[in-house]
């Protein structure tokens, strides 16, 4: 049986990945009498009073929606909101199982950015936290950013922050092992989506100097006529040399090159062309831009993908889990940008010096050492900077 | 410690009556590989290219969403979305315990009768059902009837349909051994909002002629300047002899008084003008409009309350969840007239004629077997009036 046929039979037998389960009893009159009317009117009550305490007698201390729209679920771009169901239901079965969170997953009948942030922010209240999923750029910008100045809990999308968590902590180990400095690289992101965006917002925000984002129209400098608002805001923050081109036109002599964008998109050619210790980032799923064996052959001295089957995973579920768990144990109204640096270190932490090797720049996905570790950086991030509520 | 020290205490303890629980593995990476990347992606296609699939293959056949906007719950009234989560929850924990339905509980952060209605519609692709839940007449009519015109799926406002089908069975047990013919009684339902308007519709729908509606300010009769829109419309289909005055006016001489006020609503006086063999439903909650020793004491000759603690309990849990059941079974799109009756109509079955009696109208509400005979009936009018989809 393929891959593909085990899991249409494994879903349907599933029959779903998630559903509820109960942590109060229902057995007897007294067990209802409590758990529902009419003991319940207190608690109802108390948060009247104080909807904080919303936070003490409900589940939402342990509570994060998964939300998407359906418009760019994995590769398969945009599928609808059923569609994205599965996807959404997996998440949520990621959260529970690494880091212990309820996680319900929502998929809307709308594209709209305006409705998309109005339904969610209506919601607000019945959740810790916000994971947005799998929204196609460049209107995941615009949704993110307006929904978290309207809810006072974490707005998070996961393709952006997580993704770019992930890379910033394998770039870090990366970088100590090829001797290199961030000041001094040069690094190339192909892929100016949501990830992309992300990856170097993030980069910039460490003390990246040196990036040069492309896409498939090539390199993107500020004013090219295909940027779009958000590609052009980083167009002007990056790309200092206004070099243009294709990929293969600016890899040559870089540092780093970073993908997000599809299978075969970085070629033994290009590799052969960057810097001394050239490391290569080639996160294309399932098909990355690169296979690994070949860009070691071309010259790479540290290759990361997406797929678990090679060296050095680069994947989401290294930082999600960890970031939501430390933002809801301190009731985080944010997770700001000091939160994904602390996760950033935290994570790149994970694998000890004695360890840390061309083959091994990060911890291995299922290692649970990690949700605890990024957890407690993010929480203590946020009360150093103001953001925890308990 | 009082059941409302208690309760805070348990709710506390339990910090969320419900959580998230996994029906799929999640531990290896070959577990991932199929539940999420890459295999995730299977079933997401098959979904994308005929969305009816959602139900095969995500949990969408099993779940309903509980969502209130907080504006009357339980007998609190309007205490905000935050506030009516533990309600929600406790509704959530109903579902799963007495129907295995797995509930999510929402709670929106507006009263605006559009934005809940949009709201939830955007929504309605992730559930195959939604459960409204206290939410305040008049307002609750126009929210259901404008949902229930843009969803595919059922949608089915509690407080109205649930506690008129329970009524409805109630009655009609009540009325076999009062030897009295639903054409023939004169009924008086006290309180004109969500229930005591769904009560009276259901009522007329099943055959009963002579109803009157009566609320704070007396009958309610066609024209009355107090009526909103709702009322004025079900005063023009009851109330048929133009009766004005106050309840101890209206009840001399009725057959049935089905109360959804307040405590002491009915007094002992006016029980002694009903006619012989009277029916008292006093379900007001946690105190009803007269104690059944009172009513008992004043002549009454069956007395029903929402109490668990009197006989006669009259309680929205002996329908809703096999109301929902059975629409899930068959993928109903709707739940329609013809299903509510047959939910009447196998709720009264219930309770066999040996033991059917003043005291014992109704089935327990923890009896095992009120779901199943009552989802297998509401399964089959489903299909008898062509809304099941499988």
């Amino acid at each position: 049986m393929t891959l593909k046929e085990k899991s249409l039979a494994l879903h349907e037998q599933w029959g779903g990945k998630l559903e509820i389960a109960l942590r109060a009893p229902a057995n007897t009159r007294e067990d209802l009498s409590v758990a529902y009317t009419p003991g319940v009117a207190e608690p109802c009550r108390a948060i009247a009073a104080d909807p904080a305490l919303s936070y003490k007698y409900t589940r939402r201390h342990n509570t994060v929606a998964v939300i998407t729209d359906g418009t760019a679920v994995l590769g398969l771009g945009d599928i609808g909101p059923e569609a994205g169901m599965p996807v959404m239901e997996g998440k949520c079965l990621l959260f529970k199982q690494f880091a212990n969170i309820d996680a319900i997953p929502l998929c809307l009948r709308t594209k709209d950015t305006d409705e998309i942030v109005k339904t969610i922010a209506l919601l607000a209240g019945s959740f810790g936290g916000i994971n947005l999923e799998d929204i196609s750029a460049p209107r995941c910008f615009e949704i993110e950013k307006k929904l978290q100045a309207l809810c006072d809990i974490p707005v998070f999308h996961d393709d952006q922050h997580g993704t770019a968590i992930v890379v910033a902590a394998a770039l870090q180990n990366a970088l100590r092992l090829a001797g290199k400095s961030k000041e001094s690289v040069h690094l190339v992101i192909n892929g100016a989506g949501a990830a992309g965006l992300a990856i170097a917002e993030l980069l910039l925000s460490l003390g990246y100097r040196n990036l040069t984002l492309c896409d498939r129209s090539g390199a993107i400098y500020a004013g090219a006529p295909s940027n779009n608002p958000a590609q052009e805001a980083m167009a002007q923050r990056t790309n200092r040399k206004m070099l243009t081109g294709s990929l293969s036109d600016v890899i040559a002599g870089a540092d780093v090159f970073i993908g997000v964008s599809g299978p075969g998109a970085l070629t033994k050619e290009m590799v052969a062309t960057m810097a001394e210790k050239a490391i290569v980032f080639a996160m294309a799923n399932p098909t990355p831009e690169i296979l690994p064996d070949e860009a070691l052959a071309a010259g790479a001295y540290i290759v990361g993908t997406g797929r678990s089957d090679f060296p050095n995973q680069i994947n989401n579920l290294l930082a999600f889990p960890g970031v939501f768990r430390g933002a809801l144990d301190v009731r985080a109204s944010v997770i700001n940008q000091e939160m994904r640096h602390a996760a950033v270190e935290a994570l790149a932490n994970c694998v000890p010096n004695e360890v840390l090797s061309p083959q091994r720049i990060l911890p291995d996905c299922l290692d649970k050492a990690v949700v605890p570790a990024v957890a407690a950086a993010v929480a203590q991030a946020a009360r150093n900077s103001g953001v925890a509520r308990v």
